[in-house]
């Protein structure tokens, strides 16, 4: 399947929402994608557990077998989307917030309009590096991921607990560190199942690629169930 | 110096401020807070970089010096509060933030409106773990520090552009782990000082105890400059 590779990395510089109603507009934007047959991914996480790394570890993985574009959502800088475009060769934008510490639907459509989803099966938003405010905003994704990783602690669900009520999937990330640090797997998993006991949870090294296999069989099979055509 | 210990861990659900400017209110406080001889640090950091850990090493390396008291935080649980209490002895209140990301200077007066302040010389305010709302809204305090952890990484002043810019001090925490992650510390230092040529600059290990007497040491003389007499 050809990928489409844009010339440049393109910054869009994102405006505040003007609409009221942001889960109206969200299941409005679900809705669209769901009838074009387009997949959008929001992937969460606090700040450095390493989203972007497990991005291009995961699009590696799946590239051949969907068409990927991925949004950056950055404060500032562009320097994930051009990492991410150079390491797996997929369209890549980048989202400026300008300070904003989330992403809502609107913002979301907002960076849609710059990609041609007309020849996407999946869009990946990473989100904004944060675990409060973008759970508290639906964007209009078909499902939320985030990222924990091992350093950050097993006691993070009790400490955020929205972030993982509202995410159908929960990846532990660098799980190559764990003899370094006091991280009790068991524990963090019963904490998020405390939260949110449909979560599905994949421990993974995107460092190493250990867990990333079943991540994007996780993906690709969710990406299938909503569009049975692939 | 007697430390005044309270008789259990009070949880104090902070309302929504209603004060439509925040940065008069923030130099009232700091105006107070002066006058009454109480240094107010602000300690800012994204979720799982250390704060508490870091902070009971550095309480139980200055209680004997100066009166401490901790408000810590959390959109919910208590288990910061619990923690600092049980491995320092000093006083330690949880602020509950019901979801808000951040704390302006009326929610942090909330809090130390729980505190006997007129008995302290310092009172450390964890504030929420986010790297992006915190660093919008000037708490009052005397002087902001964050902690940066090395699994973060180096790229982080890059991201987070405002936090580094507001913050007088950062701790470059977990630096144990640096052989187990690509973090250059050299790169970190640069990049920091990009966004804010005075800012201080202290690696330690809050696991080890590496670096932790020059966090005593600089805050020490911080609190004594504000208030000579001790």
């Amino acid at each position: 399947m050809p990928i489409p590779i844009m010339d440049e990395i393109k910054v869009i510089e994102i405006k505040k929402s003007v609409f009221a109603d942001n889960e109206k507009d969200a299941d409005a934007l679900r809705a669209e994608l769901k009838q074009k047959g387009v997949f959008l991914l929001n992937l969460m996480s606090a700040p450095g557990s390493g989203k972007t790394t497990t991005l291009i570890q995961l699009i590696n993985r799946i590239k051949d077998k969907v068409r990927v574009a991925v949004m950056e959502a950055d404060i500032d800088s562009d320097v994930d989307a051009v990492k991410i475009k150079e390491a797996t060769g997929v369209p890549s934008i980048q989202l400026h917030t300008g300070g904003m510490c989330h992403l809502d639907a609107e913002m979301t459509r907002q960076g849609l309009d710059n990609i041609k989803t007309g020849d996407m099966d999946l869009v990946i938003l990473e989100n904004v590096g944060n675990l409060v405010c973008p759970a508290e905003f639906d964007t209009g994704a078909t499902r939320n991921a985030m990222i924990l990783s091992v350093p950050e602690g097993d006691d993070k669900p009790l400490k955020y607990p929205l972030m993982f009520t509202v995410c159908d999937l929960v990846i532990i990330n660098k799980t190559d560190t764990l003899p370094y640090f006091d991280f009790d797997m068991d524990k963090c998993r019963t904490n998020i199942l405390k939260r949110n006991p449909n979560a599905e949870i994949i421990p993974i090294s995107a460092k190493t690629g250990d867990g990333l296999d079943t991540l994007a069989e996780w993906l690709l099979h969710e990406v299938n169930s909503l569009n049975p055509k692939l």
